[in-house]
This record gives C-alpha cells, sequence and structure tokens, in this order.
C-alpha cells in the first residue's frame, strides 16, 4: 500500500568499501532538509550496498533520464557481491569532488553525501546524508530557480514493478 | 539542490490537537518500510502542524489529483493556527477508521499513521508512521499489482514553487 506514494524519482545511489565500488537503484530517496541540504535514502539491510554505507558513511545519489532504464533494471535485480554492476549496467565512473564513491557519468545530478544519521524503519534503514558536493546538469536543471525544465530532463520515475513514467507536463498554479 | 529529488508526490497530511483538526501539503513523504508498511513525512518544526504531531503521534497522508492544486495552494501558504484550512481550501473531512486526525474526501488514497520514531534532520524534523489503516481508489489503483493507473489517477506532483507536474506517460522495461 506504500506504492500510492509512487511515482518517485529513480535514482542509482553508489558506495565504496572492501576496496570496490557499487552501484544500486533505488526509488526511496527524498529531500530532508533545505539548509543544510541533507537527503534521506531509505535501503534494505539485506543489500550488499548497506554494509558498504554503514562502513564508509558516504554514498552519492545520481538522479538518471529514462535512456538509462536498461542500467537501472540491471542495477536493481542484481547483487553487487557476485558481480561489478558497473560493468554489467555498461555505467561510467567519473570521480566525486569529496566522497570516495563515485558519480556516474552521464547522469542528470549527483549529490555526494556523508551519512550525519541512520534510523531504523520496519524493514529497511533510512540513511540520512549531508549533502557535501554535488553536479547537475544545468541544460536540463534551472539552477536559479531550483526546478527541472521538464522539456530536457527526462526524468525517470518508479512506479511499481517493471513500470515506470517519465514527468512531462507542467502544471502552474496562477 | 535537494530540488533535483523532485517531482515529489504532492500529499496533504492532516493531523489533529488541542481540539482542532488542521491540514498542511507536504511534498516530501515517501515510503520507508514495505512490511510492516511505514511511510515518513519530513516536517519544519515551525509550522503549527508540527505541534500537533508531535502531540498525538497520529496523522494521515492523503495522494491528492490535480484538481485540488488550488486547495494544494492554500494549504500550503497559510498557517493553521490561525484559520481553519478545511474551509478555507474548501476540503470535506470524512472520519478516519483507526486514528483522530481525519481523511480528507476525493483523495486519491489516505495512509492512516501512527508515529513510531522521529529524528531530527537538519531545519526539518522526520515523522516515522505505521500505516494501522488506508483507503485508496480503486479505480485509479490498481491494488493487485500496487501501481497507480496513470490514465486514471492524475496524481499532483510537486517540481517547485508554482510549479507542478502530472505524470501521464507509462514506460514499461521490456
Amino acid at each position: 500500500m506504500v506504492r500510492v506514494l509512487h511515482p518517485c524519482v529513480t535514482t542509482l545511489v553508489t558506495c565504496s568499501g572492501h576496496g570496490v565500488d557499487n552501484v544500486l537503484a533505488i526509488a526511496w530517496a527524498m529531500p530532508v532538509s533545505a539548509d543544510p541540504p541533507m537527503v534521506a535514502v531509505s535501503i534494505s539491510p539485506r543489500r550488499y550496498s548497506y554494509g558498504l554505507i554503514e562502513e564508509t558513511g558516504e554514498f552519492v545519489v545520481n538522479v538518471v533520464s529514462t535512456d538509462m532504464l536498461d542500467a537501472v533494471w540491471k542495477c536493481g535485480t542484481t547483487s553487487g557481491c557476485r558481480v561489478d554492476k558497473f560493468s554489467l549496467a555498461g555505467l561510467e565512473k567519473t570521480p566525486s569532488e569529496v566522497v570516495k564513491p563515485p558519480r556516474i557519468k552521464g547522469a542528470l545530478a549527483s549529490l555526494e553525501c556523508r551519512v550525519v544519521d541512520r534510523i531504523e524503519t520496519g524493514d529497511h534503514v533510512l540513511f540520512v546524508g549531508k549533502i557535501v558536493a554535488y553536479y547537475v546538469d544545468e541544460e536540463a536543471f534551472d539552477v536559479m530557480r531550483g526546478v527541472w525544465r521538464l522539456e530536457k530532463a527526462d526524468i525517470l520515475m518508479h512506479l511499481g514493478g517493471r513500470l515506470f513514467t517519465r514527468p512531462r507536463e507542467l502544471v502552474r498554479k496562477s
């Protein structure tokens, strides 16, 4: 029933640990503070990436467009404990400015985060991360107004299972 | 910069306390557990509703469609400490099944929640609520598959400021 709060922006979260980088697909990510800028990501403790984030306290939230759908699907349906998901999904890394986990090349935005708190919530753990550096595609995101340009940012959002959506229609409050 | 995680489903959160009901517009709400079903809502401590939720530990997350845009805007730009926002916004209440705060009549879905935890996150507080009862419009939401029918559920999502969007285009992973 929690799916009534979908669609959610689909993200690829990168993390590093044990000498490896990993990437997982996450739809449960949202802002939780404007100043200082902070986000929360909800991750199942059964996922390989959970241990990496617990260990290092760092992650990067990458917002992706619909052209990365196949990569998202591969990242969401395999475990990094067995394979290199970057190779599997055809994703390229670029170095982050501050944290160790890499950004994903071609992402619409990348938020480098340091964990400042965590809380157990049922079958998931919520990591609260402070944004310490970021990248955003300024063609697609209007930085002055702080909003996506829907005609340029083809944001991938998860509905449930194999179903996704892309928001394209602007609704303006007069 | 946190707005790169928008668009977010726009919700009207209802709460009760001091003998009154109140309703506030919230875009920062998401699932945080599938089993048991739990959601998290991010609320500024400066908002009137914050104290009500702290006091009673109950709230209802109502998912609304674009035809409630004017009501959402009124609820998001006034404080319930001075006015009855239900009257102001032309919203009708219907009784909840389990909790004291009412559901909003005409909402696409209503999740009745009891606070099980809270965490301070910068300029907001995140309330974690366990869903104790719910309503969903089964014409608009495919309960078996757990996904919105986009052609029927005209979900209102917040981009930023006066800008919103409605997701209508289905993208299917083959």
